[in-house]
């Protein structure tokens, strides 16, 4: 099969182009809105930019009628976020907070989570994940046409949470991890199923 | 454990950094030299920006001594790409062509794969692979410190490549698809072990 994106309603052009970038590693958004209430909610386009410093960015799309998701208005107004890690024993409260609540809720209290006090900035980090990034808000850049539009948001990493359960001789055990990734339509993946390859040197 | 980057080596950093975004998706990235030398190279810092129109990201970081790799020099000439999705049954032959060949070298050739003409762009597709993405570039953007200065290529996708073999009622059959992600270190993951969580949906 071969599509023209032009050709295709919005609904399946998104779902094609989400099936084939998978899978996806979820960021885990922790902020305060300029009152304090916290917010935490997952979103998939999330990747890294570079490591001198270390630069992350995830995308946010509008809402349907296109009005900024509280996680960009949070970052807007505060310019700090949390990148915190998903492990499968915690898909059930993630999935909990992609509900779409109103800007008073907060997500840890509906999802039954506990927020940790961060070092850097004032957003909390998740207690219960195994893994957390606090980040200082870099730029956001808009793309997108109207009301499909997305807040692309660069932050970087001021400070690396691991927690010492998934920690192996000084590095990250995976198996310990268990992170989830995202596929399309309402599909997760577990990350048990490992394997090595070294990348080949070249004789010269 | 808590880490502050800033006192991280280089090395160590991208280590962590890489290993909190998990699995991540592979770009399988062919593109054309000016003089139209072939190029194909994996890329993991990879997703998706908006859909409408569909733009999708990645970042290349330079070699060990601050030089462009031919992925960039090749699209900064052209202007174009292909993102070929990478299935567990072409995981060798993506490590191959994630050796640093000089210049000259067409990878296809090198790791056995075969180049088919795409529709909107001139560099290939590869013919093996089960989903590919026809990419115009958009933008260039560069972040991080010499020598590890991060090309951040940004395109729009014009035309999508799915084989019928992955195609089940007309969504993409992710048993089928088999794709890989990338870990930490040299570690790659397989995705058939998939699960569903429907987005809650609040009363109101």
């Amino acid at each position: 099969m071969k599509v023209d994106p032009a050709s295709m309603a919005p609904r399946d052009c998104y779902q094609l182009l989400i099936s084939l970038m998978v899978p996806r590693p979820i960021a885990w958004v922790s902020t305060l809105a300029a009152d304090g209430v916290r917010n935490l909610a997952p979103f998939s386009f999330f990747t890294g930019i570079c490591h001198q410093p270390p630069l992350v960015c995830f995308s946010v799309l509008r809402r349907r009628h296109g009005e900024k998701k509280d996680t960009v208005c949070n970052i807007e107004a505060t310019g700090e976020f949390v990148i915190n890690v998903v492990s499968e024993r915690l898909a059930k409260q993630m999935n909990q907070t992609a509900a779409e609540y109103p800007p008073e809720v907060d997500e840890f209290v509906e999802a039954g989570l506990t927020p940790v006090p961060s070092d850097r900035v004032k957003p909390p980090r998740v207690g219960e994940a195994l893994g957390s990034m606090e980040c200082k808000l870099v730029e956001i850049r808009e793309y997108g046409n109207m009301p499909y539009v997305a807040s692309f948001i660069i932050g970087e990493v001021v400070k690396f949470h691991v927690n010492d359960e998934i920690l192996r001789d000084g590095v990250v055990d995976f198996a310990a991890l268990s992170a989830i990734g995202r596929m399309g339509r309402d599909l997760y993946c577990r990350t048990g199923d490992i394997f090595e390859m070294k990348r080949p040197r070249l004789e010269t």
